[in-house]
Formats: C-alpha cells, sequence, structure tokens
C-alpha cells in the first residue's frame, strides 16, 4: 500500500476533473460564436446552452462544496430553470465562454487544497443526521457525480463533429 | 477520518459505477428491439451499437484490470474495430442484451473484492517501469475512466427520448 493511499484516491479523482473539464474546454474552444448556436441534434439544446448550464452547475458546486459563494447565479433562470430556448436574452457569447473558463480555474484551485479527509466531510446540501446515516453524502461523491455530468454533455457534444 | 478512508473512496466509486450502470440498462430496457435499432441523431451511430460497444469495452475490463478473461471478445469487429453499420450480421439484439447484463454483473461481483490497496496497482496496459514513474495508471483510474465513458454514452441515448 502506498503511504499515503487515501491522497493517491483523491488525487486520481481530481485529475480526472481536470482531464474532462480540458476536453470539454477545448470542444467550447473549437466552436465558433455562431457554431455555439446550433442544435446537438434537431430539436434539441443548443451547445451555448450546455456551455451555460454547465458552468452554472459548476458555480453552484462551491456552495455545495462549502467552498464558497455563487459567482455566477444570474445564470440559473437561462440555463438551470428553463429548458433552452426558453429566455431569450442570453448573456454574451465572451462572457459565458469566461464565465466558464473562470469557475472551473477557481473550483480546481479550491480542490488541490482540501485534505482527503476532507473529501470525506458531508456536502451542504445533507444534514447532521441524515449524513450520519449515508456517509457517502460527502464531497468526494459531488465531485465523481459532476465529472460524469460533463461527460454526458460531452458525449452530446460530439455530435457536433463533422 | 473515518477509520478506513480508503474503504470509502473505492465504496464511492464502485457505487458511482453502479448507479450508471443502473441507468444505462434502465435506458436499455425501456427501448423495444426495433427502437434499438434507431440513430442517436441523424447520421449517428445506432442505440444497438451503444449497447455492443459498451459490452465489448466492460468486457475488456477483465483482462485489463487483471480480473479474468474475456467472455466476449467476439463482440469488438462489430462494436470496437468498425463504426457503426460497417458490419452487417449483429448479434441477435436479445443475445447483446444479455451479454450487457452479465458482463457487468460479472464485473461489479469481482470490484466488491477488491482491496482499497489493490485499486491502487497498475493495469496490465502499463508496464512495470512506466507505472513506477506513473503511479495513475492504477486500477481506480480504469473505473473513473469507465464510468465516464458510460455517461458519455447516456448522454447520446438520453436524445432518443420523446
Amino acid at each position: 500500500m502506498p503511504s499515503n493511499p487515501s491522497a493517491m484516491f483523491v488525487q486520481s479523482a481530481i485529475s480526472n476533473w481536470e482531464l474532462i473539464i480540458k476536453r470539454a474546454t477545448a470542444v467550447f474552444d473549437r466552436l465558433s460564436d455562431e457554431e455555439l448556436f446550433a442544435e446537438i441534434a434537431p430539436g434539441k439544446n443548443r451547445a451555448i446552452y450546455l456551455l451555460g448550464h454547465l458552468s452554472a452547475v459548476h458555480d453552484m458546486m462551491l456552495p455545495l462544496l462549502g467552498l464558497g459563494e455563487r459567482q455566477y447565479p444570474f445564470l440559473d433562470a437561462a440555463f438551470i430553470s428553463n429548458p433552452d430556448k426558453a429566455i431569450p436574452d442570453l448573456p454574451k457569447v465572451e462572457e459565458l465562454r469566461g464565465y466558464w473558463k473562470n469557475i472551473n480555474e477557481v473550483l480546481v484551485g479550491k480542490f488541490r487544497i482540501l485534505q482527503p479527509e476532507e473529501w470525506l466531510q458531508k456536502h451542504t446540501a445533507v444534514s447532521d443526521e441524515d449524513f450520519a446515516r449515508e456517509p457517502h453524502r460527502n464531497r468526494f461523491n459531488v465531485l465523481l457525480n459532476r465529472t460524469g455530468h460533463v461527460q454526458y454533455h460531452l458525449g452530446q457534444l460530439a455530435l457536433l463533429k463533422k
């Protein structure tokens, strides 16, 4: 057993998160501003919606993980509470691209300084009583879950490839 | 720190795998045999291809993780080495549905008996020398990566929903 196995499990999960964020960022960077307004399939979400949606979900990870206040709560109306195309006025594309990069930088900076035992602490959406019964509702589980959420939408964005 | 933090990190990752497999199985079960032949988007992979592809990739996890011999190597021609529709003769749908359920049962049974320190051991596609330099190329990393691979294709299968 390595000297600090817990640190290795955490490091694997953070590296996996970083890899997936890098892939998603590369996909968004490759799409022009106009291409972002293409639907991933006829009648389905546009890439711009997925960019805003993922940014908003990641912004929510700050309070969910107890790592800080939200930076972009105003994204929720267009990208969380409503489906694509329900809200006609979206933030400028350039701004959205910036939110995405910034929130992911902020998150990974905070991930890197959390100690392994802090990853096993409860996230803020679970009560002390529930956490006593369900210790898997911890920060680590949120990290795995949100990594998978990016991959889910990456599979959809891949359909835009020619 | 819980008494066995390593076991908790491993348990989280296995639970996440189980959850995602359950979701994917529910999607495949909900699709009729005919619906499995629908494309997830015009000109893209059919659901049947994703069922065979995921089954073959999971079958490959047995030797990759050093947990046994492959059960369905004959799936590779239609679902790994070639794109969808390149091979006209596919296994019967009913057989494919069975392979998917069986390989996932076999895998999770083996996952549950691996000890935390065994998850940090190298997978079989990396040499001893490379593993000494790159200790993240371990079984745990394969588990995270393959969980994300299912989620990638789940995002695509979700487009078939009416």
